[in-house]
């Protein structure tokens, strides 16, 4: 329900009515700076705030586990961290128990699991993908299939045409899918534009031409409804830190349909996918199902960080989170059509509700400035990406309308004051 | 110096005359239990002990850095963690600087530095170890062979003849050598025995044939002095969380020699070992120097966390832990002598010491039985490992005379009491 007068009484009328309003309260806000106006963070789909919780099980973690308990906290409580994760992981994306483990990177899973489902077509030499997935994971594949003998190719579909390179083509996917694709690799949600794809009819495409699917859903878990199971994906993974606040640089969850476990290998074979590692015996066998794809020690504080937040995830529910996170979104979209397509922005997400993730990007030829301007001098937190795209994250477990009501406000002023003059545009490595 | 009469009062005499005994106090130790004994900790080379510093770091890392600077602290603090505590280590293991980075799981970094050795020497497709080696070592390079085209081969030179498997043979290790190897990798001290190699003769041999060296470190950095450079090996791995201090399962460190980082290439390109991550190309293209064999985003509490603990070592000196550490072990095994020997125990660590890493193995029929009646009666906390052995790890920067003097004690009245009846010899899934 989008109403007629954006305004700052109407954008606290819709917190009043906001179901999930109370979540706010289990997360970390800063202490407010005299004189500044509040932080405004818009970056949650980037890196999730802290839940209140996770500091306290982290210390129970360090001083209680680590330092009381010792190497004892593994048998205790440690071991299973991987799986325990894994099924919190588990209930958001549609999958039954015993296919879901958290460890390593996104990076280091899409390897595992890419690796794997080469092996599993070994006469088909060529991975699908497209321009709109997470560059991450393109060069993981690409390297992936240097490293295969016989020809081999990395083939991506082109974005829709007129769309800037920002919306997913599926009738250029479905053309580039074909008797010689083994995988079919893409971002459920693209990470520029917040574009969702519609998964089960790409894994439906793959499936048709023999191949496998492996959905990245870094950007869709925990605010998008995922069903892996119901759409019969093969392979996924997603990283744990931006919907799912489990903090910087959290280990990461793989997601193996159990119909492929018994064939499906990991090409690194670390001893927390063996069988039995403590017999220490000097060949390996794989353990069974899912967890043979866990591979050295688990880096077990960041992992145990992780749970609060797969917790409160969990709790809210993902209907529920994707209920605000659309309408948060479009409301977004609102605020733009009135206060910033007037100043030169254009939008980078699309309009229809079905075919958007949880994060709405304006364009602006003076986006990188803007941004900056945005962070340093007007408290906004979100962030940016090349060319020319802001990204506005909303996070619907602790963003507020009065957030995105007041950052809009900001982004108008940054661009209306000429704050952004000030800037230079030249790139900063870390941004 | 071994003194004849092994007491009490003489463990405190040797205590006190320790130069590094106060390092003791920058560890956490546990409350004391009325009515039990005081817990021995000898497990420091499984996982080593909580610095007091790292409860405090933590702390910060949440609660400021990711719960009010958000997304900022990434180029605040942590985008250079890697690198940080890479340097931190670079000093215990003989590198010069731009040479080791943390990153990843000791196997994955394994994985990586393996199959950029084998990418090296293209002509050759034998590895070899021995049956030594930790076994996710053997079964990472197992599976490393079996992805590759060609004739491959994992060759394990065995053990000395009468050792019971627990003692390299550098002869067997020279026979196994030859133009086919492409790789030599070892663990620098046995997990088993705690037998240390000498690498810098292993070096040479492996390069007089053409082949590269790769060192698991994770057995003797942080107590047995190590050089690198001055060896002119070219790869290394280890994990941080025994000597080192830096947590359960704190992302372990890769070493990539100056001379190879040009032409060694990660088969794992994730998009923190881009030259440019934020520039977002579609194409790869690797960082300069070691920073291509950085992976996804990595796990920045359990990164942040290892820090403290590297100080720690890195202010106590290689060489004065070295020291305290042989003098322990020669002390341990002077008790053993004395009063192990006649209980039926036989020694697995080399009586010599520049053949000794930092344990002491006891090998035992009941070995298994007496370990977990010395962990569930006698406070006391060693490891396992089969068929026989009961590893004491000295972690020089917080074990004591008295420490040692008195679980020896306890593993004799284990036997003398045979207080181990109690306990079957079943295997239990974590040790």
């Amino acid at each position: 329900m989008i109403s007629n007068a954006l305004t700052l009484d109407d954008a606290r009328r819709r917190d009043a009515d906001d179901e999930l309003a109370p979540f706010r309260e289990r997360f970390l806000f800063e202490d407010p700076v005299p004189g500044r106006p509040r932080l405004i963070y818009l970056d949650g789909n980037s890196l999730g705030r802290l839940p209140v919780q996770t500091a306290f099980t982290l210390q129970a973690a360090v001083s209680e586990q680590w330092g009381r308990r010792l190497v004892r906290a593994w048998g205790e409580q440690w071991i299973d961290a991987p799986t325990r994760a894994g099924e919190a992981v588990a209930q958001l994306i549609g999958a039954a128990p015993g296919q879901v483990i958290v460890c390593d990177s996104t990076s280091v899973n899409l390897f595992k699991l890419a690796s794997a489902a080469l092996a599993l077509r070994p006469q088909r030499g060529v991975i699908v993908s497209d321009a709109l997935n997470f560059p991450s994971d393109l060069y993981i594949l690409q390297g992936l299939l240097e490293g295969r003998p016989g020809p081999t190719m990395l083939r991506l579909a082109q974005p829709e045409a007129g769309s800037g390179g920002m919306l997913p083509n599926l009738h250029a996917l479905a053309s580039a899918i074909d008797e010689h694709t083994a995988l079919v690799s893409l971002s459920h949600v693209a990470f520029k534009s917040g574009a969702l794809y519609d998964a089960a009819a790409v894994t439906r495409m793959a499936h048709n031409a023999g191949a496998l699917v492996l959905w990245d859903l870094s950007h869709s878990a925990g605010v998008v409804p995922v069903e892996l199971d119901a759409w019969d994906v093969d392979f996924a993974v997603g990283c744990t830190y931006k919907y799912l606040n489990g903090g910087p640089g959290a280990p990461a969850y793989l997601y193996v349909n159990r119909r492929l476990q018994s064939e499906a290998a990991s090409p690194i074979r670390g001893w927390f996918g063996e069988a039995q590692p403590f017999r220490f015996d000097l060949e390996y066998h794989p353990a069974p199902g899912v967890l043979r794809f866990l591979t050295g020690t688990p880096p077990i504080l960041s992992l145990l960080a992780l749970e609060p937040g797969l917790a409160i995830v969990n709790e809210a529910g993902v209907e529920a989170l994707r209920r605000k996170s659309l309408a948060q979104t479009a409301y977004l979209i609102a605020l733009f059509d009135e206060l910033l397509a007037p100043l030169g922005f254009t939008l980078g997400t699309p309009r229809e509700p079905h075919l958007r993730g949880s994060h709405v990007t304006l364009r602006h030829p003076e986006g990188y400035r803007i941004n900056r301007a945005l962070i340093a001098d007007l408290a906004v937190l979100p962030d940016f990406r090349e060319p020319d795209n802001i990204r506005l994250g909303v996070a619907p477990l602790y963003t507020s309308y009065e957030d995105l009501y007041e950052a809009v406000q900001r982004i108008a002023q940054a661009v209306e004051d000429g704050l952004y003059r000030r800037f230079s545009g030249e790139r900063q490595a870390v941004t």
